[in-house]
């Protein structure tokens, strides 16, 4: 099946010293970079700059500092340096955001063959927009902070919840990314996202639309899929899927843009490993879905579901 | 329902240079600086130094440097350095531990706002006491490892699994953090398993009491609760959740530092997915939890739990 | 249960300054050493360099860099410097791989007791024919891309897949560390999938032998044993297990190299939180496996498994 | 003479592997670190921890770059971010100066047995202080600038004086030493000095008390002695030294203390090479001290000093 | 005289803590900040960024790996590399070298309110002229060490000579500087030289106009003028002066760009501590300087110019 | 006379975009690539590594922490972890030191075409010499230390002038290299003391020969060549040489090895700016040299030679 790459017989190389090997590599790279002019291999090789991974991320943790002030700096801040040290956060972050956003857009011009005189402009003016609603930002990641202290018997204090739940730190990357998907800016929200997806294990696309006093608990293998519709004070587990519908193998084309994944309104609760699928799958008000129940249409408000007692096997 | 968000309209800057959107910035951190007046932000304005978490990470990383020494080292470590390594090793942790939970403990007193004339000293006494348990963790550590060989035909070599399983890193960690707990250590014994959960998908609280011969396997997705207790010799699975039985909205204040969750005792096995729930519920010695059983009452020692043959529908 | 851990009560240091404290570390440091001579304690002290797991991520890192010319490197890969980037780092792939995998075969001829003439040889040998893969392993990979945007509605981009999914990077990552199993280098493969694995939450074994335009969908707790095999065009989401039937606690030994885990034919769909187990199971070509079906045993070709609408209750 | 260094007949090992030497050193480090203990070996063994030359020099960056805004920083600096950049800077250097200050006072009282309640507090006391004066410091600099571009025809600009003239570098390092010096901090203004001189070869004591609009042209083996004085306006000239009589062997204590080196007035020159020497030598006002010129009493105001056209043979 | 920065009797804060001291930070913060907006503080405070210091230190380490390949490189140089080492470290120097050309070339544009539409555009180019002038660089620095090899007993090899001789590490930074000061560039060249003085002591003005195969032998103390003409197959020791002769207060503006400094013909040779001064002086090809000579007429060609035997006074 | 390097006339580019230029990279690349074949480039392109200046610095820097403990370490040194931190520095400047002196040895034997099966281990047999010499160093070092107290006025402490002074740096630095050179291991040597000469202005041979209680006082300019020999309790001041008589131009070849600096006795005292030359150049105990002075003939024993004095026009 992958025969290609067993390469144990292919190469009858005799013993030979390791500078022998050594000498073989301009051959072996030229290989490489001829590879390149394939069609098959995928490269970024342009005069452009394009959107950097580590930036996205140095950009997310200039927003946690700014976010929630002196949990996350280097630096201990207190009423002395605050006005410097969230002034220049601010300053430097104006930067770096613009930057990011200015190369994610003229790669998109380049991709589409548009034009592109005004990419940096409106990348450092999105920017500005961005750091324009961190106080809204703030805002609404209090009421998530809130809630979840509320509900978990777990949680020694609020201070416990900001430095180390992870629930918290894929929706508060989740917000900032959401922001950055509305105003239209490619690639940079998804890289954000799939980074709390790798340290986080929650995975909510930054399309999805989340109402305030949001809680995931635990968090594990959560998928938020990116026509979601979230209401407020809804809380869910670990295992969570708010998913698409089975898809056929050319879903790609035919359903981007469509909304395929379901509507959870306020005061919802959905135990660990439930899954609910579909784009007209609608959760009402006040309803609990329980733990590994598996739904693919609409339930009305104030009801709970739960599997019926699964039959056990005792030996 | 997060209009507040949406920035598009509200922002109708003619188009400008970047230096005039930067003029802008000293206007925006004002109002970012005075939002943290309000209640609804979370910050850490303060005189006094609060826990690192990269400190945190910091100390795990030499935690496990002196736990399984000449694996995580950056230096190799020999018969001849050994000494050296591990003893500048130990002065060093004690210093970082001792610093990190003085910070915590600190930290603590102002948020309740007692008096903390002994916190630098109690740090230090409290870091002491650790590094004297060194010798008995590294021994139980050792039988979690070798439970893991024995029980994995995919584990090659024990270097194998202390190199790269994250089952061992994931209950080192806890082993460690659960020492802190003990000690009435705020903040740090979170910091610490909620990093290995972050890397391994694995969430084990704190305070649970887990017993030697501890094996997880794959592990992604499995959560053990603050108050669960594991006897010695059990096995999980990936997916697995040792928890509590649905909380209410307020269960944050009603139900803390009650049990909540699971007792499993010796010898026991619990397959994938399978979920085991409430503080009474106790699954008795040399039992087998099936996969994706879902459990909220207790079972007998010796007994096998299964799902019942599943009906599947063949199209 | 863990009481030899509970130090509360067996360290009775009266008051003293951090000091008197700091005083008593040399005695501890050497009990941490004595407690190294035990047979309980794991350690890798000796006069040759082991593999390094920093080392390994260095490589992976480096791999991803000439595998997507341009996405992932520091600097901007352009037509200019194309050849020279590639070049240097096929360079500098070839020496740090060459070291570790004669690290990884010193060590275990050490461990086995074996002569160890040639290691360092057979280390640089390998990592040639590896770097001989690097065009086809390009082509590989560049199917997944592929098959992935083809069926993802939510992708907007290849740019996209290639920058954030954690399912590419999963598999990039494991066709690398198949070709070291292949080749029989010991370690290294694991160490590259268990990196994977934690920033991915995808567990898929260096053995397991896949085929070309894999999909992994989201691919938290997705868990692939060492024996599988998969052919082309398949595609499988979140939390998806390809494991081995319940193993008796001996089964280290007895079931090493043997296969275990099921076989997927081509054009298989499977979906989330399905189980399939056992070694003797196949699933036949174009069949769909529905979302949490729990399968031991094989299914013929272009079959639907689906679970029996599951009864639920509504309250 | 140094026999006792010559190691090559002392050294009688037979040809062995590297890993027998290795195993030596346990043997050696023993009497390393016994030679510790001997009076012949000078150590900072202590609890408390000293001066660390890495800090200083780190403080002394700082210094420049407040006192050169734009000049010398990482981030460029704008209208924008000048609050907040200098805000910070002033925390930080606050900061770390005033911890420094602290190691330097409490090394002294350690040192001569003296009780140091306060250290830390002066420490900070003191750091306060130096900050008042960086306005003042400023506009001295400013006349330093000034005075070097008006007599340098190859000087093209103010900012190429400030970004690389080794005189400007030396005065404003010294400017800041003799702060600290006339403050009684013992320890960090010489190796302040001493950075200056490693990077400039202009040797300055910070004791030296030295006018506005001071310039120092090349300046490579200037030395300025501790108790020299030097008025507004004065030049001078590389490897020009501002000395001691020749000093007996015992010097160190009987003068200690006593005004040993020149007095220079206003408006003097003194051009390359020149010595002057002596706590009783005045240079009067106005005068100009020819290259190479070996003075040891005084000149009166307005007077021309030039060696006698030197006589030199032609062949 | 400098009695405003004696800050003892200014400053009468009673006792108070840290924090208090502190607090009063930002009064001091905004006294600093606004003391820039003072005519007697010198700041680059503007949107544009200017020359780097740090950069043009990384350029020149990037030339010296360029024109020695193999003795100052990190990785090791050999056959197989040399061509993506070199090729990578061109392309890399072309985009720093323009973009700190460009910055310095902005700044004059600045500094002067000229137009500056091209300055980027003329930046890159600048670059590419001094890249291609490197295998002439080469060339001449070649013959440098060839001269200080044959004429120095005490060097050992010519490797020894290119890895630790000052002089020839002053002078291949001279011949980088001198090229871009032909090309008319502001700042960077005197930067570079001037780096070169601080770690070698020997201060050559990048103006200067000098021939192959010179050396330059201890070389602190080394001075050589703006517009001193050397030259080929000169060598001077160290102390040597080539500078201009004594200079009114105001000769900054009324000097700047005539000839002040010596002529020195070829295969002379200058003994240390000699002076040479004045823009008439011609010294006469194959003369010889003396030791501590101090001229200030021309030579003629073939001279030896010693001084009389000092008189020493024997006591 | 440097024409061919003046490129303002050979490089008419008209008017193009930045990438335009980047374009015209790979040619200069080949040329300067080409270029390196030629005979008048020196390279170091080859299999073998050659020592490393960034080592041999780092080498020092560890010797530094070894001579002074507690002084110039990172971490503090305290009673608690002196042994662990001086026998982890001892084992890590063994591989270090034994590492570049094989390096050293061996680029010899290639340059030389000599065998080299032993290189590596005769590496690290003579830095086992070195580290047993490290007591003997200590003993002489503190030597140094008291003499330049008992003399200097201006030395506040014996930790000023172990922090701080250049004297004290350069000789440490000296003794260290002084060792290797006597050992016969090339190269290494002299980039140590001009890695000194660098930072102090100091230039000491690491072939001079030179005794206890040995005192430089300030020192930039100090040149002390390959043959001299110095006896006990010698004090010399900045810019003393102590240098050859005037050299032939082939003098590389003639004099290589011989005896051409001076004899210094015990007890001598020479001031700044004095020279002395020539092999059978020979100052007498406790002779006093002046400042100034040249001299090139010997001296008998408790002599004073001064300058007469020198005869200085006053107008």
């Amino acid at each position: 099946m992958t025969d290609d790459l067993n390469l144990k017989d292919s190469c009858k190389i005799e013993a030979a010293t390791i500078n022998d090997y050594r000498r073989k590599l301009p051959q072996i790279a030229d290989t490489i970079i001829a590879s390149c002019e394939d069609e098959t291999c995928y490269t970024h090789i342009d005069y452009e700059p394009i959107p950097s991974k580590a930036s996205v991320i140095d950009i997310i943790e200039r927003f946690r500092q700014i976010l929630f002030p002196g949990y996350f700096n280097r630096e201990r801040i207190d009423p002395v340096n605050i006005r410097y040290a969230l002034g220049q956060a601010t300053a430097e972050l104006f930067d770096k955001l613009g930057e990011q956003i200015s190369h994610a857009i003229r790669h998109d011009c380049f991709r589409y063959n548009q034009p592109c005189s005004e990419c940096e402009e409106n990348g450092h003016l999105t920017a500005l927009e961005i750091l324009n609603a961190v106080p809204a930002l703030r805002k609404i990641l209090a009421t998530d902070v809130s809630a979840t202290y509320e509900g978990d018997p777990a949680a020694k204090s609020h201070d416990e919840i900001i430095f180390s739940y992870p629930g918290i730190l894929a929706i508060t990357i989740y917000r900032v990314a959401h922001l950055l998907h509305n105003l239209g800016i490619p690639l940079l929200p998804r890289i954000m996202t799939e980074y709390a997806h790798g340290i986080t294990g929650i995975d909510i696309h930054p399309g999805a639309d989340i109402g305030e006093r949001f809680v995931i608990d635990h968090g594990t293998g959560v998928v938020i899929g990116e026509t979601t519709v979230i209401g407020r004070n809804v809380r869910i587990y670990q295992g969570v899927t708010l998913g698409a519908l089975s898809l056929p193998a050319d879903a790609g084309e035919r359903l981007r843009n469509q909304k395929r994944h379901p509507t959870i309104e306020d005061d919802v609760i959905i135990y660990s490993g439930a899954t609910i699928l579909g784009g007209d799958t609608i959760i009402g008000t006040r309803s609990i879905i329980g733990g590994n129940v598996w739904l693919t249409r609409s339930v009305a408000p104030d009801t709970s579901v739960i599997l019926e007692s699964p039959k056990l096997v005792y030996k």
